[in-house]
């Protein structure tokens, strides 16, 4: 079997963090590059952490800046959940790998322009980057292979009522990927709040003994206290991470094809993702929705990934 | 224990007629008066519906016509679900009850005034008349004891992803009712879906051997056919009995206290109800939102009400 | 030549008492009856300042109570324009007229529902009163001659950049007037900004010596104030009294045939009337609206109404 | 006196042709580079045009195409004023010229930030160039000296009722660069459109018998009869060339301070410049808009440019 070669597109963020373990590990996945955007914290705060694991986990991929900001909405952040680093928790050794100067709208451009169509875009951030570079090179819509994301929902959202934290962030830019004709897939919140993971999950992964198992722990233990405080949860999914478990595994995953609209109207569903479950609409789908996880064999997943480490 | 007193607001309509049943014959229920509400179908086919139910069971209550129109959208009516009539499925002998000549709105508008603030507001279908009263008169608002609606969902809507048919149907009235201050109890979808009549309840009913047994099977074999062929469901809900019922006996429901907005943006959200289900905006809450339904109990208390004609 | 049957349907305010003063005062206006909304402030001190006019110049129309609050909106009013009582200036003596019991919206259902089709609406508040009575009875809509209304503008608003405020007021009624299909005349602040009342003509109206000249002095000299200190005119214009005018001699006036949209959009241009002045969308025109104005005849013509009582 | 530093960003289209020509030719202005988006025609035309014009006049500024799409809306163009090839009209020599491979946008971000604060940029298309570079990088905000940038209206629009074609060409964009706090000066419609170049004004101009002469008598013959066929003008206006006279000589011009909020609601105002020309809404004002210019004085300063070909 050929790799699966994506760029991973996001905001550490702990989740995301969990994200870049696993893409890095996994011997299926060939990770292109790392492309960050603002979102959980701002950019600069998303590249120092991004950089952070990179550094710890002895990450290959390149690091490349993306957007500070979104298309057209002022910025919100996500400091109540990620804290005011975007990645509270862990304490990282002295920083030295530095970020590409290339922005990353130019290198996901520039990648995709550059091959064969078998290229999978992975965002866990707000989908600035992504929409940018569509709408600054339209050609690299058909050059997609797929779009995995972690964003939405069809259910309730956890940034308000409607909507989802990465789709509010930049609904403008959500509505532009959303209508670009490329294969998406969503992990929503409808299938990404499944994967809670409990105290037990956590001392299993810090069980393996290695910096990737500490990390996780140090990680989740901090998401764990504010998911708790924030939304009342007893644990913290893992959001972002869902992306890479599914290319790794999509056997793990219950889809289900959907038309999916981004409100962005700004009213009180200013950023929802509008997914026509019954099909009442009769639109063609514009994207594979999760519903269901098998969250055994993704939490099997995640510690096979970090004992590469 | 003293009889609730109600106003049953109403456009027939298979459920609303289910309804309109139980509220005549429960001896819990005081019912006031019927007022109609254009909606499932055109104002003059409701009415003429509601005349044929009453006349068919001899419910004494008046029957007071509404408003045709929404308040400020064009008109829809959902003759996908209920028939060219609004009503088809039964044949009902030559109708000679009348209508009232005073208005509904009027009506609703009179009553509460002259009341103690001891009446319940039923709305099973648009809220037009509803809101249209509150605005002719704001001085009703506080006379209202509670409004027991169906409507709304905070999970997938049915006319559209985002909304329920008696909310998209005139979402400004929709609006106006949910910004009053009025204490309001929200049958949705989330709630009324899960009411399925099947065939062994449509058997059930009809073996009661009764004129009422009989208009039951005649609406839900005719609503059993247009879910299946409108929404892919293997029975239909009787979605607006289900505010009868609670009026009844709540014990048999489970609610939840949200922050409800109705959103009148006219993008792909229009005539959601968003209902904050997680309290994230911090809101005091001004609906209790049906969640769960004890439907065995529910079919009990159907039965019963059957039982009586 | 037959009289012009007409329904004035205002909120005092200023210039709405000008328009009863020429309404009742001219020869060629068959003065039907007086509806009152809430608008330049809360219906019970409109319909306060219409009864203390009536009372004053004998007028002998009644006084119909209309909707005290707008069809979606929440209530604004003009208190920075009229005053803290809507008509502040004179000084009325003791008020024994009253309103009568009908509600003015039902005034206006029955009215249209009883005739040729021979009576003109003038609107010179809010169009929550018309609004009202087209949803409650879409019958009376063939019925109405023409509505020749004040409000909306094409150039600036006067209550936000966007919109004027009659319709800022009410938007979604006026949305749903100007949807109608009834024939409309829209005299819009790019007119009524012209009818610019200055200190000389406030002395002309006072010499005529008897009571309605002295009433259009007092209300105008509190105008004078308020319009240079809210918008910094040198003189204050008498809007809704060009409907009057418009009526009595419409050659006074240049109108041009428009296509008219009411922005319901709750932004920056929320209440807009946006005027397609140069069919550029090339819709059948809805509307025509008024451009330009004889000033001194107009002024004449007020002066003439002033002169009969 | 110093030169004034300026990036001219357009999309030619005939009266961006003549801005060009203008900051090329005059002394005053030391045009660093031009860079082109996508607007009165697709970006592949656009460049292409300009890459003409710059040919023909000698043009050194180097070209940047930028983007080829609005930030978030579907793409519109002005076919019907600037023809098929958006620059209808001359026939050029066969091209030799061509543009950079860096992107616009690269080169606003990278001009701007080597910069001392004096450079201003000049859009006459689209904002959708600008727009992106200060949310790629929003450091060159403080870095602006001034925008002056044709496109709006606080009247009346001309691709709709309400809104100019370069802001409703991309509202999102012109929402961005109106809300960065960067200093605006506007040329809308109320101004440009008094720059009407009558059949006289052609013949003096190609009167100075030049190429830069025949040039202007080409482009503005071919828009004097699109002006009158879709919008029943005499003669056509150059709104964009009214940016380069206004930097030339600002004494021609009259302007006003005001708020201005572009409409990014999907209604009938969707890219309306909503200007608060009578500052109701006591803003701080975030432009000076044109109101009125000298034309006579206007046509020497276009002849005095043509004069030095």
């Amino acid at each position: 079997m050929t790799k699966r070669k994506i760029i991973l597109d996001c905001d550490p963020g702990h989740d995301d963090a969990i994200a870049m373990l696993m893409a890095n590990a996994h011997p299926d996945i060939d990770l292109l590059g790392i492309t960050i955007v603002a979102g959980n914290q701002t950019l600069k705060k998303t590249v120092h952490n991004g950089l952070n694991v990179a550094q710890l986990l002895d990450i290959n991929a390149k690091i490349y800046p993306g957007m500070p900001q979104p298309l057209v909405r002022e910025q919100v952040v996500a400091g109540n959940v990620h804290g005011k680093t975007g990645l509270d928790g862990p304490v990282f050794p002295e920083l030295h790998r530095t970020a590409e100067t290339e922005n990353g709208v130019r290198f996901i451009i520039d990648t995709l322009m550059a091959s064969d169509g078998d290229i999978t875009l992975v965002p866990t951030g707000p989908l600035t980057n992504i929409a940018t570079a569509m709408r600054m090179e339209p050609r690299i819509i058909p050059k997609i292979k797929e779009i995995v994301l972690m964003g939405g929902a069809y259910g309730t959202g956890n940034f308000t009522p409607s909507a989802e934290f990465n789709i509010f962030a930049d609904p403008e830019a959500a509505h532009v990927v959303f209508k670009s004709g490329a294969p998406i897939v969503m992990m929503g919140l409808d299938l990404t709040n499944q994967t809670i993971c409990t105290p037990d999950i956590i001392k299993r992964m810090e069980a393996v003994g290695n910096k990737a198992g500490k990390l996780f722990g140090d990680l989740l233990r901090f998401t764990l206290k504010t998911q708790f405080e924030e939304f009342g949860l007893a644990a913290g999914p893992i959001h972002d991470a869902t992306t890479i478990g599914y290319l790794i595994n999509p056997n793990l995953f219950d889809l289900q094809d959907m038309f999916v609209e981004v409100d962005i109207n700004r009213g009180p569903s200013y950023g929802r993702t509008v997914c026509d479950e019954n099909n009442v609409l009769d639109q063609p789908a514009n994207a594979k929705v999760g519903k269901s996880i098998d969250v055994a064999g993704f939490f099997d997943l995640v510690e096979e990934c970090i004992r590469t480490y």
